[in-house]
């Protein structure tokens, strides 16, 4: 779908007060799971009143729980997902393949599509209990440019859209082996297009190595992609290329022939 | 956690337009994903102008895509939910052992809390498309009355708890099974309570049959429910109850380890 114009935070049709509530919504986190008034005024840098009021606001919508001083959010907050979710087409066809390939392989297998310079995971069949997991539910949001379902995403875009991506994108280092050099990142998406995979090896978090690929609708319009994450310890990446690549490539087969 | 008083809707503190920015958001379903501003206006009963600021905020924040008069939500919904998910303690472990029940029962399988006079699905693992199936994604909403994940909740709410729910229950037909009658109602809780297991028979939908047991964290505090859901053409009370009852109580029980 091609992006209408946004209105600025300065255009008298801006709700302010409506992205402040969100953005109190936002706030709260896996660290931050219970807050008091204060300390969500701290993190949102919301003068107390402010945040006062639309912490109470939420709270008489049931969004936020509240015990005495303590907010926490409450599960009505999926609701606000849920719809996104539900427009998900064959929702539970991608989740019953994710699941054939944890069961195949014993690894987690997860679909993502672009949202801004982000992924967005939709659905995701989690292996059993691991020492090393990085915890990720539907809705995580992890950086495009190193995560291996981003990068094939980004390889598979118009050239017109990857430019305004790539002139967008920060190459930082999350760890000693990610890539920040522009053109040795142009280069890995090449490879990634020519081979349709990508495989992102500890650049994202120490022991993390994913292989990710493409899912298309028949119409060859992109959707998303799917992807196994392993811990580096123990799959190498000739296993990810040799045993775990022509499973997954199944699952991406058996998904598209639902989108007609 | 007991919950404080809310404010009202006409209390000073309470931010308008912020209830009905969120009223936007959750006025978007399956069978409305895409919307012009008039639907969107007359779907929340608001006049077009607010309808249209709230819109444009949503848009320029991220949370709705536009594509000239057509509105739809974006993933970034998903991100207002997922810090509620990621909260929720061994997510990844109750979706692991789910994922264990489909496998040997071929059904779905659930996880959800009680949220107000409803439950709220957490967890899903979707059984192999079936020609009969409710489209079910993680926070959506069904009404606790008639799904066997919220009779089981209701069962084993201490007595004040249940008292006040069962003086808001709407006892309203959905099916001609459905049980309307509330004396009835309180001696099924009763059995459910005595069975520690609850079965609903096509009282929310024709041909749908579900078995749900509770779940308790190890200080016996209920935490939620876990059911499997099944076709009631294919499957009998007696599979439910002789095949599927040890396979759910087992699950059931590798969850409850984790919550010590």
């Amino acid at each position: 779908m091609k992006q209408d114009k946004k209105i600025s935070s300065d255009s008298p049709d801006f709700v302010a007060s409506l992205a402040g509530g969100l953005s109190v919504l936002l706030t709260f986190d896996e660290n931050h799971s219970t807050m008091t008034l204060s300390e969500v005024a701290e993190r949102t840098n919301m003068d107390r009143a402010k945040a006062r009021r639309y912490l109470l606001t939420l709270h008489a919508l049931g969004y936020v729980h509240k015990d005495k001083r303590q907010f926490k959010l409450s599960p009505k907050t999926l609701s606000l997902g849920a719809s996104y979710l539900s427009s998900v087409h064959h929702h539970d066809i991608i989740q019953f393949y994710l699941e054939r390939v944890t069961e195949q392989t014993g690894e987690s297998c997860s679909f993502a599509v672009l949202d801004g310079d982000e992924i967005v995971y939709i659905a995701r069949s989690a292996a059993q209990h691991r020492l090393l997991s990085i915890a990720i539910a539907i809705g995580t949001r992890l950086p495009v440019a190193y995560t291996s379902m981003g990068r094939i995403i980004l390889a598979n875009l118009p050239q017109e859209e990857l430019e305004a991506q790539l002139s967008n994108l920060e190459l930082s280092a999350h760890t000693p082996n990610s890539i920040t050099d522009p053109k040795i990142f142009a280069q890995m998406l090449k490879d990634a297009k020519k081979q349709q995979y990508a495989v992102v090896d500890q650049e994202l978090d120490s022991g993390l190595r994913s292989l990710a690929l493409p899912v298309y609708k028949s119409n060859n319009e992109l959707i998303g992609a799917i992807n196994i994450s392993t811990n580096a310890m123990r799959i190498s990446q000739d296993v990810l290329i040799e045993t775990f690549l022509p499973l997954l490539r199944d699952c991406a087969e058996k998904i598209q022939t639902y989108y007609i």
